[in-house]
């Protein structure tokens, strides 16, 4: 049976609709029911009603996969919970892997141990690997025991494929054909075999110790007279990788060349897998869903209908850290609250001085990120880039130090404090731009992810130094001595 | 010739270096050479270099578009251009397709017109429309005239779609067939054409008037016996797209449904070009990049290598937006200069307050503007999830209201210091909660992008209304009256 796939989710919302409406009125049939407060000519309504459950059920599970996930993960808790009772365990294994880690997470809590096991029965080994770090723990042994002996191997070479790893990502089922024969014989095996996966785009071809020759596009395959032989058409320098390979990378390959699919083999050249574009795809979209969560404070990927109190919680570290650099901030204006209380006038200027640092630095520090993860910047190039944000910063510095400090001027009339303005703003924008190219060039020489914590410890710092520059330009200047 | 291909872009860095050493080299000995202070001996030492010149050409060139791409922009400006020159007319264009759009502009204004019209011959009218915004304006009639009349009215259609639709993203070509013949003729067909564009997973079925009957995946075509009738095995329900669909569409559904490649069909259900992965992977990965520029307050995608001057006009935007943002939380702080000046502690813990708010506000708008986007956040769970928002402000603003009350306290040993911390934190979040699912919201319901502007809107009220609400506690509660 073909599933129903709705190009726009155009209709999901009415489908969610429908589901909640029945819902709810199941429960109210069943609250009546229950109480035997329903009088006997209800029944026929009631008929009625399972029927239309019945017919959203099918509904429901005719539903492709990333859909139902879709539905679920747009569901409160509760209501969830009742719609995942409806998805027919076949597809439950295919849902798992659609819906977000926590969401998956929470699914998989919600059942019992023989229902686990029993989607893993309709699943391949690396599908199993992806939902192991999220079974209960005493359930692994069980779940290898169910295996048989080759599916085992399997599924624990794949749990040992470190997270980000290209072996990670990678499928181990590929049709694979040796060198030494003709397109004819090829076909006749692929007839044989009655189907192909949805995805495929060309055959690998290996030699009997299972090493790796060359791949076979299906386009060759079309193309050529069945006479011809294997080697004569095959490409025998595709782009490969190794099980090893960062994640990353394989997604900066196939972008650049436009792959469909890769071998993927281990140290001892070994063909071990393929790697197709579906799964790169979804992996460049969530590691980019998660940079943006990082950004914002947030841990993991937050269910939007987690309790309150675990959602609560997971934004903890967050604002804890932001609470400390704050402090630390607020301890720096405190060294100069004698200064302050003579005149009254810093306490209002000071913010803008900080503000403006951590708007430039966060300006500079996303294109060197950038630049060091496409590997444009590098030690070749480092001082270039650096003198050149350095200028920026004295540029704009000038520029629009000199505007505020007219501003500040006006406000107060008070020429020496538009001077401090003045100051105090090129020297933190100035700051800025050196911290934000060197916090990120430290962390990458450290082999640490420029992308991570940049923004707090940059902010940290410019905050701290702008109010330390702005006041401490102030005490040296404008106070009475 | 097989283009050259770098997995890991591993090489590229040591090529970067030999061309530059290249360049440098070739400038020294035409300097010489200029001022005929070389002697004669060296003149072997000059051909030698010319021979490592143009092996080093050599090498260039047979890189794919991509890596030279890759090199392009990695170079500084002069010899950026320099490398430009070497490149050979016959890849110009396809690298040019590949460089970022800044340096694309870059390129194209250092080429005359009769080169940009030589680029233009190599590429198909859907490459040629990618192009075209970034001409020269005078240079579009004069190329429209070199084009045979069927590739003009393509790149007349192709000019015609809007940014961000799928019509912009698709390609004309596709392979395709009729649907009352069988397999066996399809073969015939394709071995006639003798080749098939790389990324090709499936035919086009159409009937006599154009209009899209169905989709023949090659993998039928290869499992299922000449004789059979292509209407027996083409998949007559692909997901599809109209050419006005947006492309974000588009990404979503590839991702959802793992496809390769989906027909586009025009309002009157004419098939009229393909739509691949690898375009919507590049758009999906273009999109993510310019959100996380905007969201840093880059204009746009800007060059490393940029002159000074004009990385630094492309910050100004965002600098003056934030300056009139501090300007306004300022003269919020202004208006409480004397309760500040009766108190200056109040002056060292304000930022704390604002900053908080910021923090938190970002965290709820995040998960807000995502569930937008994936159309899981909606009317009916709305304000379940507003509900949510601020319970969640609530809980944590009395937690860590509390502690920064109690340091305010310790710090200062006045009790109703640290109480108006508390409220102010308290009050605060709460806000910052409100505001982060307002806003995204209001901008969703308006039909605006909820990811573009959201968090100056939010960090502009939750710093003016942090130091807003904190000092007007203070002056209510803390003033001898």
């Amino acid at each position: 049976m073909q599933e129903e796939r709705t190009k726009h989710r155009e209709n999901l919302p009415e489908i969610l609709y429908q589901i909640r409406e029945m819902l709810h009125r199941k429960q109210v049939v069943e609250t009546l029911v229950s109480k035997q407060t329903m009088p006997r000519h209800d029944l026929v309504q009631t008929l009625v009603a399972r029927q239309e459950f019945t017919l959203l059920k099918q509904k429901l599970n005719r539903l492709h996969p990333a859909d139902i996930a879709f539905v679920l993960e747009s569901l409160p808790l509760e209501e969830r919970y009742q719609v995942w009772e409806l998805v027919e365990p076949e597809h439950n294994g295919a849902v798992l892997l659609e819906v977000s880690d926590v969401v998956r997470q929470d699914l998989l809590a919600s059942m019992d141990h023989h229902e686990i096991l029993e989607v893993a029965d309709h699943l391949e080994s690396d599908e199993i690997a992806d939902l192991v770090p999220d079974l209960p723990e005493d359930l692994v042994p069980e779940l290898l025991d169910t295996l048989n002996s080759h599916d085992r191997a399997q599924l624990q070479t794949a749990l040992a494929f470190p997270e980000n790893t290209v072996g990670a990502l990678m499928e181990f089922e590929f049709i694979g054909v040796r060198e030494d024969i003709v397109l004819e014989v090829v076909l006749r095996y692929l007839r044989r075999l009655g189907q192909l996966p949805l995805q495929i785009n060309q055959l690998m071809v290996t030699d009997r110790q299972g090493l790796l020759r060359g791949v076979l596009p299906l386009r060759e395959l079309l193309l050529h007279p069945p006479e011809t032989p294997v080697t004569e058409v095959m490409n025998t320098e595709p782009i490969l990788f190794y099980t090893d390979d960062e994640a990353r990378e394989a997604v900066s390959a196939f972008e650049r060349y436009d792959l469909l699919s890769a071998p993927v083999i281990n140290a001892h050249h070994q063909l071990v897998g393929v790697l197709n574009v579906d799964a790169v795809m979804d992996y460049a979209q969530e590691t980019a869903e998660k940079e943006i969560f990082y950004q914002a404070g947030l841990r993991e990927e937050e269910d939007l209908f987690a309790p309150i109190w675990k959602s609560g919680t997971n934004r903890w570290p967050w604002l804890a850290l932001n609470l400390l650099t704050a402090f630390i901030a607020s301890r720096v204006i405190g060294l100069f609250e004698e200064t302050i209380s003579q005149l009254v006038a810093l306490a209002t200027l000071m913010p803008i001085v900080s503000g403006i640092g951590g708007n430039t630095g966060t300006q500079t520090t996303t294109l060197l990120v950038r630049g060091l993860a496409l590997k444009q910047v590098n030690s070749d190039n480092f001082y270039h880039l650096l003198f050149k944000e350095l200028s920026i910063g004295m540029i704009n510095g000038v520029l629009w130090g000199s505007v505020m400090g007219m501003v500040a001027y006006l406000l107060y009339r008070n020429s020496s404090l538009g001077l401090v303005m003045m100051s105090a703003m090129l020297l933190n924008l100035m700051l800025a731009a050196l911290a934000g190219v060197l916090i990120p060039w430290t962390m990458y020489k450290l082999g640490r992810d420029p992308a991570m914590g940049t923004s707090v410890l940059l902010t940290a710092l410019t905050d701290s130094m702008g109010f330390f520059i702005f006041l401490g330009l102030a005490t040296l200047f404008l106070l009475p001595s």
